[in-house]
């Protein structure tokens, strides 16, 4: 296959073929297991459903400050007939009281403290009146169980509680420590390789050299990988020589799940990419062209190792191509082996923020293409606008001025100024 | 002040209230700055607006793969007429050209390859044909700087181009790597104290005790500030008794900028945690008992220590009281003091996701005051519907089960079933 054939009409596909291609046969997902802190285990993946080892409340406790009584010694009370009850003692907070109640007691007991044996309610304060030390007369009754959480009413011993796939909310680590979790299995983040290619690339912390221009695009990918939950594992940068390519691709097919090339931007780097693709293993390349813009060289490969299927990504060298095509291609695939299993009601829910804004300038799009167009936002009297950013996908500068995307569909050829669009916020 | 002055009709103020009482007193901000290395540099907030030390590109490039030309020499090419040129090289990548070109020359350069001097475009190989190995035609005229990107087209030397208090997204890392940029200002992570209080609390790695609980909050809190940017500091378990929870306020004031109070629901417990703010210095308690529900008995307090002032949060202590409160009051401050300045155009954009959905059963919901009720979302034939968890804001499983919150406006007394609802999701 020439270059020409690879990158002409006839070989690019829309987005959603290219998802599609890479789904049909990719079928792997998160495997490996790791077991953290409950402290690091914010936004981690549970690897196994979780179930309660105990009753929560282990015990059953009171929800108001007041009397833990028998609620039959209250029925028909009323102001005009309160209840008479002794008061046999104070249940002090986080012990079992040892004494229960009888007929006609009232213990003493905070929020949160224990029901003595006997007692099956708590009085409030506010529906007593204290007659001496030693008894209370109730003014209203109270039902059974009434301000009273039972043992296990919260979450029973043995009941699921977190399911395998789930990400970790700050309320489930609450949940865990509660039922004593502090040992959490969670799926190994996914280590996800990146090789910056290109003979005119130097390292960021050199300082200028005539001719060359610095490693940029790892850095977006690193933040990018961290916050889709990854692990970036920076591979160098390579020349574009194919054994060195094809050494540091074999390298990464060893040590991480998910491979990302980058940097070099010309048809001659692509070239090399695919070839080494190709020549890794099989099946891959599966999609070379890709009908957004930007974004239009993307590389997608499968590659299966002896033990597992390893996605491969040729990205395009162009800084904003980068980071779309990560937002479209790469983090589905990377939501996918990190285990997480969205709950199937937010399935359609984007993952992203959104925000609706009139778009401030007319933008054309050719037919057949889905744009990303990068736009900023005003707020003039009270409506919010959409600006575009204008500028060439190598230049940086304009997704740092951007606040977020506005997509212009494959069968739309523009958006009028004025229209409302929905803004995908960075 | 008794505690039922404190916690009475009187002195509940709406959430507006609270936060504008809190912040019209607050007034710091961010101020202890830090240089991390860039790859640490991923959501945190820049301490100082940074302009490029270099021209990015710093050189002239090519967009394109083609032939380096003086454009001059192309003007009036067409098929029928095509203009010859001579090829007197080939630029390698990643060095500068030593010779330039003259009138009728052209050098074979790359996407990226700097341009020689005496080239002003280049044309790309599609509208040229190789004549033999030393020269060309050029079919199509190219315009001056055609498919060049010249030195300083992305950002120029000087340019602001990352301000303070801007957050820092891949897009930006990928940005100060360009630049060289490799150490980077931020403010210090704010640094926020848990105290959790109750003679009944255990820690989470306890085995159960008899009347004892283990201390959850504390662990939704940390997950909170962490997705929030800041850094949990936990002060341990401390017992209801004044003496100890002071020393534990006095302790955090010395070396955190926020303070969280939380653990303990009985009114004593307040008393002592409103008691210990006052006494701890001025002003002390400013908000006692917000019209929310959950998390009606808020406390907000300020204490003005010799160089700061350090915002304190009684927490209420039923778990789900202690997420909604973190969010509505804590989150806001928090930001405040991690340096970030949102962008204008998104002040009034939430900083959570959203989706609106139907609701799946009335609510009822008292006048003057505000609800946040926890729902799980269901998607059945194409609709999505928010049915609220019900179960007392002491029950953590409510809280586990549900995807977000809808909330009843104060001013409404509830929302019938079928009506659209916003879920701000978790």
């Amino acid at each position: 296959m020439t270059i020409k054939d690879m990158l002409g009409r006839s070989s690019v596909v829309s987005r959603e073929a290219a998802l599609a291609t890479l789904g049909a046969q990719f079928t792997a997902s998160a495997s490996v297991r790791e077991v953290v802190p409950l402290s690091d285990a914010l936004s981690r993946i549970i690897a196994e459903d979780l179930s309660s080892p105990e009753d929560l409340p282990p015990f059953s406790r009171s929800t108001m400050d007041g009397y833990a009584v028998r609620s039959a010694d209250t029925f028909g009370a009323a102001e005009s007939l309160p209840a008479m009850l002794a008061i046999t003692g104070d249940i002090p907070m986080g012990v079992m009281p040892v004494r229960g109640i009888e007929k006609g007691q009232a213990m003493k007991i905070a929020t949160g403290g224990a029901l003595p044996t006997g007692a099956d309610a708590v009085v409030m304060f506010e529906q007593t009146q204290l007659i001496d030390t030693a008894s209370i007369e109730v003014v209203k009754p109270v039902a059974p169980l009434e301000n009273v959480v039972q043992a296990g009413d919260d979450i029973k011993q043995g009941e699921a509680i977190l399911e395998r796939g789930h990400r970790v909310r700050p309320q489930d680590m609450a949940a865990m420590a509660s039922m004593g979790i502090v040992r959490v299995p969670v799926f190994a983040k996914p280590r996800v390789a990146i090789i910056s290619t290109g003979n005119e690339i130097i390292p960021a912390d050199s300082p200028p050299v005539p001719g060359r221009i610095r490693d940029s695009n790892s850095y977006d990918l690193e933040g990018s990988i961290a916050l889709a939950g990854g692990i970036a594992v920076k591979k160098g940068i390579i020349p574009d020589v194919y054994d060195r390519l094809r050494e540091a691709l074999d390298g990464s097919l060893r040590d991480c799940s998910l491979v990302l090339m980058t940097g070099g931007s010309s048809v001659g780097i692509a070239d090399l990419t695919a070839k080494a693709i190709n020549d890794a293993g099989r099946p891959g390349v599966l999609v070379h062209g890709v009908s957004i813009k930007p974004g239009k060289p993307l590389i997608i490969g499968l590659i299966s190792t002896k033990d597992r299927q390893v996605p491969v990504f040729g990205l395009p060298g162009h800084p904003v191509a980068v980071n779309i095509c990560f937002e479209l291609f790469v983090k589905p695939i990377l939501s996918r082996l990190s285990g997480e299993v969205p709950h199937p009601a937010l399935a359609e829910v984007p993952v992203y923020r959104t925000v609706n804004a009139k778009l401030a300038r007319s933008i054309a799009s050719a037919a057949g293409r889905e744009d990303h167009v990068r736009v900023t936002l005003e707020r003039t009297d009270g409506v919010l606008w959409a600006r575009p950013v204008f500028g060439a996908s190598g230049l940086i500068s304009t997704l740092v001025k951007a606040l977020g995307t506005v997509v212009i569909p494959v069968n739309k050829i523009g958006v009028e100024a004025g229209e409302e669009v929905e803004v995908r916020l960075f």
